[in-house]
Protein backbone atom coordinates (compact mmCIF):
# COMPACT_ATOMS: atom_id res chain seq x y z
CA UNK A 1 0.00 0.00 0.00
CA UNK A 2 1.38 3.15 -0.92
CA UNK A 3 2.18 5.72 1.88
CA UNK A 4 -1.01 8.74 2.38
CA UNK A 5 -0.41 11.83 0.99
CA UNK A 6 -1.01 14.68 3.99
CA UNK A 7 -3.26 17.44 2.73
CA UNK A 8 -3.13 20.63 5.06
CA UNK A 9 -5.51 23.47 5.13
CA UNK A 10 -7.19 26.25 6.80
CA UNK A 11 -11.14 26.00 6.58
CA UNK A 12 -10.89 30.11 5.44
CA UNK A 13 -8.48 29.55 2.69
CA UNK A 14 -10.15 29.31 -0.68
CA UNK A 15 -7.49 27.46 -2.46
CA UNK A 16 -7.97 25.23 0.39
CA UNK A 17 -11.27 24.65 -0.88
CA UNK A 18 -9.86 24.50 -4.03
CA UNK A 19 -7.64 21.90 -3.32
CA UNK A 20 -9.93 19.70 -1.29
CA UNK A 21 -12.09 19.29 -4.48
CA UNK A 22 -9.24 17.83 -6.23
CA UNK A 23 -7.03 16.31 -4.08
CA UNK A 24 -8.83 12.96 -3.15
CA UNK A 25 -9.96 12.28 -6.75
CA UNK A 26 -6.09 13.20 -8.03
CA UNK A 27 -4.70 10.55 -5.26
CA UNK A 28 -7.12 7.84 -6.05
CA UNK A 29 -6.24 7.69 -9.19
CA UNK A 30 -2.59 6.25 -7.96
CA UNK A 31 -4.26 4.59 -5.69
CA UNK A 32 -3.28 6.74 -2.47
CA UNK A 33 -5.60 7.72 0.54
CA UNK A 34 -5.16 11.39 1.50
CA UNK A 35 -5.05 12.58 5.19
CA UNK A 36 -6.80 15.79 5.90
CA UNK A 37 -4.93 17.80 8.62
CA UNK A 38 -7.30 21.42 9.08
CA UNK A 39 -5.44 23.76 10.86
CA UNK A 40 -5.21 27.35 11.84
CA UNK A 41 -3.20 29.99 9.44
CA UNK A 42 -3.17 32.35 12.50
CA UNK A 43 -0.94 30.18 14.39
CA UNK A 44 1.55 28.91 11.84
CA UNK A 45 1.52 33.01 10.72
CA UNK A 46 2.77 33.81 13.64
CA UNK A 47 5.96 31.74 12.88
CA UNK A 48 6.18 33.12 9.45
CA UNK A 49 5.27 36.74 10.30
CA UNK A 50 3.14 37.05 7.75
CA UNK A 51 -0.07 38.25 7.26
CA UNK A 52 -3.79 37.14 4.88
CA UNK A 53 -2.74 38.09 1.71
CA UNK A 54 -6.02 39.84 1.60
CA UNK A 55 -5.01 42.23 3.51
CA UNK A 56 -1.85 43.03 1.79
CA UNK A 57 -1.52 46.14 -0.38
CA UNK A 58 -1.27 45.60 -4.36
CA UNK A 59 -2.25 41.67 -3.42
CA UNK A 60 -5.41 41.83 -1.58
CA UNK A 61 -7.27 42.75 -5.17
CA UNK A 62 -5.58 40.79 -7.52
CA UNK A 63 -5.86 37.45 -5.06
CA UNK A 64 -9.69 38.18 -4.66
CA UNK A 65 -10.21 38.12 -8.79
CA UNK A 66 -7.41 34.76 -8.53
CA UNK A 67 -9.60 32.76 -5.95
CA UNK A 68 -12.62 33.64 -9.04
CA UNK A 69 -10.09 32.67 -11.87
CA UNK A 70 -9.31 29.95 -10.11
CA UNK A 71 -11.95 28.20 -9.25
CA UNK A 72 -13.36 28.79 -12.79
CA UNK A 73 -9.89 27.44 -14.15
CA UNK A 74 -10.67 24.30 -12.40
CA UNK A 75 -14.18 23.88 -12.83
CA UNK A 76 -14.82 23.95 -9.11
CA UNK A 77 -18.01 26.41 -7.86
CA UNK A 78 -17.34 29.48 -5.85
CA UNK A 79 -18.94 32.71 -4.16
CA UNK A 80 -16.78 34.62 -2.46
CA UNK A 81 -18.82 35.02 1.13
CA UNK A 82 -19.31 38.46 2.74
CA UNK A 83 -17.71 36.67 5.90
CA UNK A 84 -13.87 36.67 4.90
CA UNK A 85 -11.32 36.12 6.27
CA UNK A 86 -12.80 34.18 9.78
CA UNK A 87 -11.55 32.18 12.47
CA UNK A 88 -12.18 28.81 12.25
CA UNK A 89 -10.98 26.91 15.89
CA UNK A 90 -14.93 25.89 15.94
CA UNK A 91 -14.86 23.90 12.35
CA UNK A 92 -11.03 22.19 12.89
CA UNK A 93 -11.86 20.88 16.77
CA UNK A 94 -15.17 19.40 15.14
CA UNK A 95 -13.34 17.62 12.46
CA UNK A 96 -10.88 15.96 14.94
CA UNK A 97 -14.38 14.94 17.41
CA UNK A 98 -15.76 13.57 14.35
CA UNK A 99 -12.37 12.24 12.83
CA UNK A 100 -11.63 10.20 16.11
CA UNK A 101 -15.31 8.54 16.04
CA UNK A 102 -15.74 8.60 12.05
CA UNK A 103 -12.98 8.66 9.41
CA UNK A 104 -15.60 9.31 6.47
CA UNK A 105 -17.91 11.46 8.21
CA UNK A 106 -15.36 13.84 8.83
CA UNK A 107 -14.66 13.74 5.23
CA UNK A 108 -17.91 14.66 4.53
CA UNK A 109 -18.16 17.03 7.27
CA UNK A 110 -14.99 19.05 6.16
CA UNK A 111 -16.41 19.03 2.59
CA UNK A 112 -19.89 20.48 3.89
CA UNK A 113 -18.30 23.36 6.25
CA UNK A 114 -16.21 23.98 3.26
CA UNK A 115 -19.25 24.32 0.80
CA UNK A 116 -20.86 26.33 3.25
CA UNK A 117 -18.76 29.00 3.46
CA UNK A 118 -17.51 29.14 -0.50
CA UNK A 119 -20.59 28.23 -2.41
CA UNK A 120 -23.72 29.20 0.24
CA UNK A 121 -21.77 31.96 2.13
CA UNK A 122 -22.88 30.36 5.76
CA UNK A 123 -20.61 32.32 8.54
CA UNK A 124 -18.74 29.18 9.33
CA UNK A 125 -16.77 30.49 12.43
CA UNK A 126 -19.67 30.71 14.77
CA UNK A 127 -20.09 27.34 16.59
CA UNK A 128 -23.19 27.24 15.92
CA UNK A 129 -23.46 27.19 12.54
CA UNK A 130 -20.70 24.23 12.86
CA UNK A 131 -22.90 22.56 14.97
CA UNK A 132 -25.52 22.70 12.36
CA UNK A 133 -23.54 21.70 9.64
CA UNK A 134 -23.21 19.03 11.33
CA UNK A 135 -26.24 18.35 12.40
CA UNK A 136 -27.10 17.89 8.75
CA UNK A 137 -24.87 14.85 8.40
CA UNK A 138 -26.66 13.55 10.95
CA UNK A 139 -24.66 14.39 14.19
CA UNK A 140 -26.39 14.93 17.55
CA UNK A 141 -25.97 18.69 18.02
CA UNK A 142 -25.66 18.36 22.12
CA UNK A 143 -22.66 15.83 22.55
CA UNK A 144 -21.05 18.23 19.09
CA UNK A 145 -21.73 21.47 20.93
CA UNK A 146 -20.03 20.47 24.72
CA UNK A 147 -17.43 18.53 22.44
CA UNK A 148 -16.23 22.43 20.81
CA UNK A 149 -15.69 23.70 24.14
CA UNK A 150 -13.59 21.08 25.56
CA UNK A 151 -10.00 21.33 26.82
CA UNK A 152 -9.06 18.23 25.08
CA UNK A 153 -9.66 19.45 21.72
CA UNK A 154 -8.39 22.68 22.04
CA UNK A 155 -5.04 20.82 22.51
CA UNK A 156 -5.83 18.50 19.90
CA UNK A 157 -5.94 21.32 17.42
CA UNK A 158 -3.22 23.39 18.82
CA UNK A 159 -1.17 20.00 18.54
CA UNK A 160 -2.09 19.96 14.67
CA UNK A 161 -0.78 23.00 14.36
CA UNK A 162 2.27 22.33 16.27
CA UNK A 163 2.54 18.98 13.76
CA UNK A 164 2.26 21.15 10.64
CA UNK A 165 4.79 23.53 11.13
CA UNK A 166 7.20 20.93 12.50
CA UNK A 167 6.69 19.43 8.64
CA UNK A 168 7.65 22.49 7.39
CA UNK A 169 3.81 24.05 6.24
CA UNK A 170 3.84 27.73 6.31
CA UNK A 171 0.37 28.13 4.05
CA UNK A 172 -3.06 26.98 2.77
CA UNK A 173 -2.96 24.44 1.20
CA UNK A 174 -0.10 22.72 1.48
CA UNK A 175 0.22 18.89 0.18
CA UNK A 176 2.86 16.23 1.32
CA UNK A 177 3.54 13.61 -0.66
CA UNK A 178 6.63 11.03 0.41
CA UNK A 179 8.29 14.13 2.39
CA UNK A 180 7.92 16.27 -1.08
CA UNK A 181 6.13 19.04 0.12
CA UNK A 182 3.53 21.18 -2.45
CA UNK A 183 2.10 24.61 -1.18
CA UNK A 184 -0.72 26.42 -3.35
CA UNK A 185 -3.32 24.61 -5.64
CA UNK A 186 -1.18 25.87 -8.47
CA UNK A 187 1.14 22.65 -7.43
CA UNK A 188 -1.48 20.52 -8.98
CA UNK A 189 -0.01 19.74 -11.83
CA UNK A 190 3.62 19.07 -10.19
CA UNK A 191 1.31 17.02 -7.91
CA UNK A 192 0.34 14.86 -10.83
CA UNK A 193 3.77 14.76 -12.67
CA UNK A 194 5.19 13.75 -9.10
CA UNK A 195 2.81 10.99 -8.48
CA UNK A 196 2.68 9.82 -12.02
CA UNK A 197 6.65 9.32 -12.16
CA UNK A 198 7.58 9.01 -8.30
CA UNK A 199 9.41 12.30 -8.31
CA UNK A 200 10.90 14.16 -11.31
CA UNK B 1 -2.90 42.81 -34.45
CA UNK B 2 -3.18 41.78 -30.73
CA UNK B 3 -2.29 43.78 -28.02
CA UNK B 4 1.12 43.06 -26.83
CA UNK B 5 1.58 41.26 -23.24
CA UNK B 6 3.01 43.04 -20.65
CA UNK B 7 5.52 40.82 -18.49
CA UNK B 8 7.15 42.58 -14.89
CA UNK B 9 10.19 40.67 -13.54
CA UNK B 10 12.94 41.23 -11.00
CA UNK B 11 16.72 39.99 -12.66
CA UNK B 12 17.02 38.29 -8.98
CA UNK B 13 13.84 36.11 -9.44
CA UNK B 14 13.59 32.74 -10.06
CA UNK B 15 10.28 32.46 -10.89
CA UNK B 16 10.47 35.67 -12.91
CA UNK B 17 13.40 33.78 -15.30
CA UNK B 18 11.58 30.97 -15.50
CA UNK B 19 8.94 32.72 -16.97
CA UNK B 20 11.29 34.65 -19.01
CA UNK B 21 12.07 31.14 -20.86
CA UNK B 22 9.01 30.71 -21.92
CA UNK B 23 6.47 33.73 -22.28
CA UNK B 24 7.90 34.72 -25.56
CA UNK B 25 6.94 31.38 -26.99
CA UNK B 26 3.68 31.00 -25.70
CA UNK B 27 2.83 34.44 -27.01
CA UNK B 28 3.92 33.60 -30.31
CA UNK B 29 1.90 30.83 -30.62
CA UNK B 30 -1.15 33.44 -30.36
CA UNK B 31 0.18 36.09 -32.35
CA UNK B 32 1.21 38.41 -29.39
CA UNK B 33 4.02 39.80 -28.72
CA UNK B 34 5.89 40.61 -25.40
CA UNK B 35 6.39 43.97 -23.44
CA UNK B 36 9.56 43.51 -21.12
CA UNK B 37 9.90 45.41 -17.96
CA UNK B 38 12.80 44.51 -15.48
CA UNK B 39 11.55 46.28 -12.22
CA UNK B 40 12.94 46.05 -8.60
CA UNK B 41 11.04 44.46 -6.01
CA UNK B 42 12.75 46.14 -3.43
CA UNK B 43 10.45 49.39 -4.42
CA UNK B 44 7.48 47.42 -4.84
CA UNK B 45 7.98 45.66 -1.78
CA UNK B 46 7.63 49.07 0.17
CA UNK B 47 4.42 49.54 -0.85
CA UNK B 48 3.49 46.16 0.08
CA UNK B 49 5.17 45.91 3.08
CA UNK B 50 6.64 42.03 1.72
CA UNK B 51 10.04 40.77 2.26
CA UNK B 52 12.29 38.43 -0.11
CA UNK B 53 10.07 35.20 0.12
CA UNK B 54 13.35 33.44 0.90
CA UNK B 55 14.05 34.78 4.40
CA UNK B 56 10.49 34.14 5.63
CA UNK B 57 10.41 31.33 8.01
CA UNK B 58 9.82 27.85 7.18
CA UNK B 59 8.75 29.21 3.42
CA UNK B 60 12.47 30.10 2.64
CA UNK B 61 13.80 26.76 2.44
CA UNK B 62 10.92 25.51 0.78
CA UNK B 63 10.70 27.88 -2.16
CA UNK B 64 14.88 26.75 -2.29
CA UNK B 65 13.23 23.51 -3.14
CA UNK B 66 10.46 25.02 -5.37
CA UNK B 67 12.91 26.37 -7.81
CA UNK B 68 14.51 24.17 -8.59
CA UNK B 69 11.71 21.52 -9.14
CA UNK B 70 9.84 23.92 -11.10
CA UNK B 71 12.87 24.56 -13.21
CA UNK B 72 13.17 20.70 -13.58
CA UNK B 73 9.01 20.98 -14.05
CA UNK B 74 9.11 23.21 -16.58
CA UNK B 75 12.38 21.70 -18.27
CA UNK B 76 14.38 25.11 -18.32
CA UNK B 77 18.28 25.02 -17.09
CA UNK B 78 19.08 26.16 -13.86
CA UNK B 79 21.33 26.40 -10.74
CA UNK B 80 21.14 27.94 -7.92
CA UNK B 81 23.12 30.93 -7.57
CA UNK B 82 25.86 31.51 -4.59
CA UNK B 83 24.60 35.49 -4.45
CA UNK B 84 21.30 35.38 -3.96
CA UNK B 85 18.86 37.57 -3.69
CA UNK B 86 21.27 40.29 -5.43
CA UNK B 87 20.45 44.00 -6.06
CA UNK B 88 19.19 44.37 -9.90
CA UNK B 89 19.69 48.14 -10.74
CA UNK B 90 21.98 48.14 -12.92
CA UNK B 91 20.86 45.15 -14.78
CA UNK B 92 17.84 46.58 -15.12
CA UNK B 93 19.53 50.35 -16.02
CA UNK B 94 21.27 48.23 -18.64
CA UNK B 95 17.89 46.99 -20.24
CA UNK B 96 16.62 50.11 -20.49
CA UNK B 97 19.42 52.17 -21.99
CA UNK B 98 20.02 49.18 -24.87
CA UNK B 99 15.99 49.28 -25.25
CA UNK B 100 15.67 52.91 -26.27
CA UNK B 101 18.71 51.93 -29.12
CA UNK B 102 17.99 48.21 -30.11
CA UNK B 103 14.65 46.55 -29.05
CA UNK B 104 15.80 43.22 -29.95
CA UNK B 105 19.28 43.38 -28.62
CA UNK B 106 17.71 44.65 -25.33
CA UNK B 107 15.53 40.99 -24.98
CA UNK B 108 18.39 39.35 -25.47
CA UNK B 109 20.23 41.26 -22.95
CA UNK B 110 17.43 39.79 -20.87
CA UNK B 111 18.27 36.75 -21.59
CA UNK B 112 21.81 36.63 -20.97
CA UNK B 113 21.46 38.42 -17.70
CA UNK B 114 18.94 35.80 -16.45
CA UNK B 115 20.80 33.22 -17.56
CA UNK B 116 24.88 34.48 -15.97
CA UNK B 117 22.56 34.48 -12.63
CA UNK B 118 20.39 31.26 -12.90
CA UNK B 119 22.44 28.87 -15.00
CA UNK B 120 26.25 30.18 -15.06
CA UNK B 121 26.13 31.72 -11.47
CA UNK B 122 27.43 35.17 -11.91
CA UNK B 123 27.08 38.08 -10.19
CA UNK B 124 24.96 40.15 -11.76
CA UNK B 125 24.73 43.01 -8.99
CA UNK B 126 27.95 44.26 -10.27
CA UNK B 127 27.88 46.73 -12.92
CA UNK B 128 30.98 45.38 -14.18
CA UNK B 129 29.70 42.01 -14.93
CA UNK B 130 26.53 43.57 -16.67
CA UNK B 131 28.70 45.64 -18.72
CA UNK B 132 30.65 42.44 -19.54
CA UNK B 133 27.23 40.85 -20.39
CA UNK B 134 26.26 42.99 -22.77
CA UNK B 135 30.08 43.13 -24.52
CA UNK B 136 29.32 39.58 -25.15
CA UNK B 137 26.35 41.13 -27.69
CA UNK B 138 28.49 43.46 -29.09
CA UNK B 139 27.84 46.00 -26.88
CA UNK B 140 30.82 48.99 -26.48
CA UNK B 141 31.56 49.10 -23.03
CA UNK B 142 32.98 52.55 -22.58
CA UNK B 143 29.35 54.03 -23.39
CA UNK B 144 26.85 51.53 -21.32
CA UNK B 145 29.34 51.58 -18.35
CA UNK B 146 29.01 56.26 -18.40
CA UNK B 147 25.04 55.24 -18.92
CA UNK B 148 24.61 52.77 -16.01
CA UNK B 149 25.91 55.86 -13.48
CA UNK B 150 23.31 58.67 -15.48
CA UNK B 151 20.59 60.83 -13.64
CA UNK B 152 18.51 59.73 -16.88
CA UNK B 153 18.74 56.14 -16.48
CA UNK B 154 18.28 56.38 -12.50
CA UNK B 155 15.11 57.78 -13.54
CA UNK B 156 13.78 55.66 -16.18
CA UNK B 157 14.31 52.46 -13.95
CA UNK B 158 12.46 54.61 -10.83
CA UNK B 159 10.02 55.35 -13.56
CA UNK B 160 9.32 52.17 -14.61
CA UNK B 161 9.01 50.28 -11.10
CA UNK B 162 6.10 53.50 -10.35
CA UNK B 163 4.05 52.13 -13.55
CA UNK B 164 4.34 48.74 -12.48
CA UNK B 165 2.84 49.35 -8.98
CA UNK B 166 0.55 51.53 -10.51
CA UNK B 167 -0.38 48.64 -12.80
CA UNK B 168 -0.72 46.59 -9.65
CA UNK B 169 2.11 44.72 -9.67
CA UNK B 170 3.31 43.50 -6.24
CA UNK B 171 5.51 40.20 -7.34
CA UNK B 172 7.90 38.64 -10.10
CA UNK B 173 6.86 37.42 -12.61
CA UNK B 174 4.11 39.23 -12.97
CA UNK B 175 2.19 39.40 -16.73
CA UNK B 176 -0.94 41.38 -17.95
CA UNK B 177 -3.01 40.65 -20.50
CA UNK B 178 -5.79 42.67 -22.01
CA UNK B 179 -5.70 43.73 -18.49
CA UNK B 180 -6.27 40.58 -16.64
CA UNK B 181 -2.94 40.09 -14.33
CA UNK B 182 -1.53 36.72 -13.64
CA UNK B 183 1.22 36.44 -10.63
CA UNK B 184 3.74 33.84 -10.90
CA UNK B 185 4.98 31.10 -13.24
CA UNK B 186 2.91 29.00 -12.13
CA UNK B 187 -0.31 30.64 -13.99
CA UNK B 188 1.26 29.94 -17.04
CA UNK B 189 -1.90 26.94 -17.75
CA UNK B 190 -3.81 29.69 -17.02
CA UNK B 191 -2.11 32.13 -18.80
CA UNK B 192 -2.77 29.78 -21.96
CA UNK B 193 -6.32 29.01 -21.39
CA UNK B 194 -6.85 32.65 -20.88
CA UNK B 195 -5.09 33.31 -24.61
CA UNK B 196 -6.67 30.54 -26.09
CA UNK B 197 -10.34 31.24 -24.96
CA UNK B 198 -9.95 34.94 -24.71
CA UNK B 199 -10.96 34.79 -21.48
CA UNK B 200 -13.11 32.74 -19.07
Amino acid sequence: MNTPIDFYFDFTSPYGYLMSEKIDDLAARFERKVRWHPILLGVVFKVTGSHPPVTTPLKGPYILRDFQRSARFLGVPFRHPDCFPIPTQSACRAYYWLHERDCALSRRFAHAAYRALFVEGRDISAPETVVEIAAELGVTPVELTSALASTELRERLQAACNQAIERGVFGSPFVIIDDEPFFGVDRLPQIEQWLTTGGF
